[in-house]
């Protein structure tokens, strides 16, 4: 079982990835929620499928408090918040109450948001169901909400006391979304982790099938990646965004899309083809391309759909991570070499994003 | 013309006290909107009364979109806030954008609120038109809307970059508003400032006559006091619940009261005078407890209405403040000596509550 830290302004994150861990869960993480009233939010499908896993996580809690959102990005709107912290003042939650967020990145996203702005700020403990969230969504403590038309364009900082990642559950996932969540993967190994990219290259096949004992390496080299960018930069201001490696098309794409067609994790793909083909028409070596190209191959994504490149270069240019002075791009210039730059031709862009559409494994 | 700073996790608030400030604001809170999209927050009467005053404050921004609240705490609403919120995504908000709330008290937690969650945050410049807002409500962080039926119980700490204070902008206050803040001020004065205290004593006619000469020394020092607790404390994990001064029974009153008949420094006011005499009850000295009542009696509050005692002790027990291990009491045990503490028999609250009603000034 894997422990790591994650220090930021507020305080630490305790984050713990394994199999089996929902089952038994860590005595540190057990004391957060002892004596507490604890709300237990979660979603129809996840209940579904794992109602009692938290069992033993809330055992010591005062009271568990229940609440439900919806399945997917749709429970992450206003509507729902408003409507969760009125049970949550109805039930009487005080400033030391805890919020748990047991399910996927939406959800994750939504409970952080609730109990960032529950009385300013309650305590959130993520158990993130899926792959994406286990890696990426659930630690570093960006939260949000979705307004119509924009994408977590409401939301906070707010890290979590504790992450629990329990591979365990992703045998439950399906395929897709065990897809999704490895590009997140990948995209972190890529430019931070070379280790870990081999080692997702050399297990593919097993990772993909969900086998735990091969899953919590993998989990935790991408959460080890993600916590040292946070911690570096915990507000966003400038090294944090190297994270965002493929999402400025991929976010592109996903918004023309309406978020139907492809999972995020499937755009992102698309987004880090792209960066890496950008990355080497200005000069960067091929060896990163080449490999993501043949490492993303191996995914069996679903194809790109026809999409207008004018569209797409007009919302790259809204795009939520753009300041006023212009789109950051995060361009590989070699396998663990990112570079943070603005200094892009917009030209140049409109060029080779014609050329990736017609055909994005060129 | 006062200059105050306030150091907080994120970083540090530039504090402005003084007459005339919006007509020549100070070079670094211009620089801080230059070249941004700047929202401007403002209410319909605050437009009426002072519309043209922020213009040289924000002459610089590359372009200034105006957005309108209600007056008074029906703005402080979920609903207002994601009206806010789209209109500022529809108007091409970015993450280095600016809001500057230029209101009373609702306006500031509103604007903060709203500036706090946008795009996981942008800064806020807050200028207060309210002497409660100058003294309090604006400086420290603190940010909230209402849920129906509970007050505050949405919102984060995001320290504004900001607080221009022009008490200039005090002269078109009604007295009632004035006196409101000025309890604030007392607050403060009371127990962290006994020179602030004999100031405010001794010129007590000119402060409600709204002299800008007297108002800014008295301002300048309530927020020095206010500084100093926040940033001794800024997440109130303790001490800053001295602020906390007089507001248990004074909540407990608005609730009862559905926000009508006392403004809200009107009924912590009383709140003050509740939390003397229990300190008293208890063994304190009387000196605190007989200035505030003649300082407070100068100030010509509307009389207590007939409250329910039972009603309002099950209200203190449902604040937002309390936890799960119950209410903390800020009691004076002298002037300037203020005393956080949870052990106090409720026995006592009880009948001291029951005399108090009948008579506040006994």
């Amino acid at each position: 079982m894997g422990a790591l830290e994650l220090r930021h302004p507020g305080g630490t994150t305790e984050i713990r990835v394994g199999p089996g861990l929902l089952g038994d869960p860590p005595e540190p993480v057990v004391r957060r929620l002892a004596g507490r009233t604890v709300f237990l939010l979660s979603t129809p499908r996840v209940r579904e499928l794992w109602g009692e896993a938290p069992g033993p996580l809330v055992a010591g809690a005062r009271r568990v408090v229940e609440l439900s959102a919806e399945d997917g990005e749709g429970a992450k709107s206003l509507a729902t918040a408003g409507r969760l912290w009125e049970e949550m003042i109805a039930a009487g939650g005080k400033r030391d109450s805890r919020l748990v967020a047991f399910g996927g990145g939406s959800l994750n996203d939504l409970g952080g948001f609730v109990a960032g702005c529950f009385l300013r700020g309650i305590e959130v403990v993520q158990v993130p169901t899926t792959l994406l969230a286990q890696v990426d969504a659930a630690i570093g403590g960006k939260t949000a909400i979705d307004l119509p038309g924009a994408k977590n364009s409401v939301g906070l900082f707010h890290h979590p006391g504790a992450v629990l990642a329990d591979v365990s559950l992703l045998e439950t996932l399906p395929p897709g979304e065990l897809r999704s969540g490895l590009v997140e993967a990948i995209k972190m190994a890529s430019l931070l982790d070379l280790d870990l990219l081999e080692r997702i290259e050399a297990d593919l096949g097993a990772i993909l099938a969900a086998d735990p004992e091969v899953l919590a390496p993998v989990v935790e080299g991408a959460a080890r990646a993600k916590v040292r960018v946070v911690e570096a930069d915990p507000g966003e201001a400038g090294w944090r965004r190297v994270l965002n490696f493929g999402h400025t098309l991929g976010h592109a794409i996903e918004t023309a899309l309406g978020y139907r067609e492809l999972r995020h994790g499937e755009a992102v793909a698309y987004g880090m083809l792209f960066a890496a083909r950008l990355a080497v028409a200005r000069g960067g070596d091929r060896e990163l391309a080449e490999r993501l190209r043949r490492l993303l191959g191996r995914l069996e994504l679903p194809e790109l759909p026809v999409l207008d490149p004018p569209a797409l270069l007009s919302l790259m240019g809204r795009d939520k991570k753009a300041s006023e002075k212009g789109l950051v791009w995060v361009l590989p210039a070699g396998p663990g070499r990112p570079e943070l730059t603005r200094d892009v031709d917009p030209g140049l862009v409109a060029r080779e994003l014609a050329g990736f559409l017609r055909d994005p494994w060129g």
